[in-house]
């Protein structure tokens, strides 16, 4: 079909609420907040257009928490995360999805949420990129959302590893990877392609 | 194969925390407490036997709470189902999955907690018998779990309902309805069969 | 909402390509024989009007075989449900999803297929009316597809059986149980409700 | 838990009955081929030690056809996949699942298949490294399996893309991409590790 379809976005934030309390944390941690940095301006910016924000956060094996408990344990112990959990703490009118793996979409309501919403179109941010970024990614393109992917939200162990996997995205799931500030633009004053 | 099987059982709670703020709640009340006295019963007789509790919950559309605000608006506020809240309370060891639909395994991680938490048998509780109690027993015998829904731990709208819904998951996914405390008997005292 | 939808059906003809070789598939053939009747003519109207028809059907177990495998083995051995096979042999244009468990939807295309073909109201016939049929219908009504169930339709092991589970469809997924030919007027001519 | 689980393996082979009648075709033909060399090797020693063998194949949105429909339609028509199906041949025993997407487990049956074969271990094959594969691998880490992908037995478009699929999954999913020789030693003479 030759329609034109209007994109209607959602931002999902991946894993940034997070202890960072394993041994490989202390390298992701720089990566991370400075993502953060990026994804905390770009959700402010689109809260105010009237775009949904989904916390898609793993529940690290604790079934019997919620997503407020998590937010508690990063915000409140001394853990690796807190600085990041602090950049990152949800509003009352955030969304949340805890998944148990390592795509969003897997054994999680998140489809659902999403057409409850009348979204088409992702914007995925978080940690990390070759892991569940690319994993949510790859799930997201099999149920035909566009996705944008903005280079400067997503973080993982090491530079090289990120742009790898940014890459792959861009070849393999046809990810918008254009920088968060460009996104904004092209949301606020969308062209006909 | 003839292999024998221990039981490892999980006691399903199936949307007990319920505001019941919907037309016909008034009608579902009375049946709904009863059915909460047995099983507050059971729970407590077998969390002493080291059996898993689960509160499958439906979210009620509401995607930005979780399972504790669900609980405080029950017991906090005046609501028509603070006095089922007040016999359902959660332990803090108690597990729990937010069900978007009817079925407890519809776009929720539940089948992975069960299987985290090594159980085959699944003991179904809560309201209402013909729809979210049937829905999830059907979706677990689907997945082949053996099924015991205690029929004085279930309840629908009219105790005709409930009935035939019991009658039907007795005859279509082989659940033993035999009452909490037969129940009991048989998880504290297996026997060959 | 309050928007009018336009229904767009799919007729799913479930189990009806049926060896019915095993014990109870004596008690079941007359039931299945009469419905499948009506099938045959609705399936015959219905493809005029450009209804896309799928055949849901189970595997039986056998992984190693495909539909037509099944379709030839219920008409060209001498198994009981060759008759049934005879009626209800699929045209070349016609879909088909093998289902290994009760419900079509279950680890199966079924719902991408819909999606594919527009579909948002399901015309589900076939047996049995208190197993497939009713597991089949579950599932799509928590995928909100509109459900139509002709009680001429559909066949079980006893007429009383039939009955029950189709006075349970209509009461708790909500569908229209009006027969085959009150259904093909109103797909004829639609008129505002 | 430091328990000892013996490998129980399946062959998967992705996308190898393939016309290949797409623009980037022409391409991909001379490196399918050669994996597909090497992967009828594999499938013909690794049947004699009694693993099974699935089909895992695109149906290329020919709702309508099966699969001994897309084997003939490769075998005999003059299409550009014909010598790759020439070698790919199933044989009577071999199983096959059809996926409607590029995860082979994305609405299918394919889990539960792999749960009545009692696998625990996969052997990944096929077309493309940085697709099919790639995804299929994916989601069969998140659902605990272990994973050998053979790197003489994929292939891609390239062999940059190729060994950077290769190599992602060795990282991400822990896959081990020995040779298939290799990987036959292995299963024929397990050793302690």
């Amino acid at each position: 079909m030759s329609m034109i379809t209007t994109p209607r976005y959602a931002l999902l934030m991946i894993d940034l609420i997070n202890d960072l309390e394993f041994p490989s944390g202390v390298d992701l941690l720089p990566h991370a907040l400075e993502a953060a940095h990026h994804v905390a301006l770009l959700k402010k910016q689109i809260k105010k257009l009237g775009v949904p924000v989904i916390y898609v956060n793993d529940n690290y094996g604790r079934w019997q928490s919620d997503f407020r408990h998590l937010v508690s344990h990063c915000l409140q112990e001394e853990v690796r995360g807190k600085p990041l959990a602090e950049m990152m703490k949800p509003d009352e009118d955030d969304y949340f999805i805890l998944k148990p793996q390592y795509s969003g979409f897997f054994a999680t309501p998140l489809d659902l949420l999403l057409t409850h919403l009348n979204v088409n179109s992702l914007i995925l941010t978080g940690v990390t990129g070759d892991m569940c970024v690319q994993f949510t990614a790859n799930d997201a393109y099999m149920r035909k959302y566009s996705l944008f992917i903005p280079s400067d939200c997503v973080a993982s162990h090491t530079n090289e590893i990120n742009q790898r996997a940014l890459h792959t995205m861009k070849e393999v799931v046809k990810a918008d990877i254009s920088s968060s500030s460009v996104l904004l633009e092209q949301i606020k004053s969308p062209t006909i392609n």
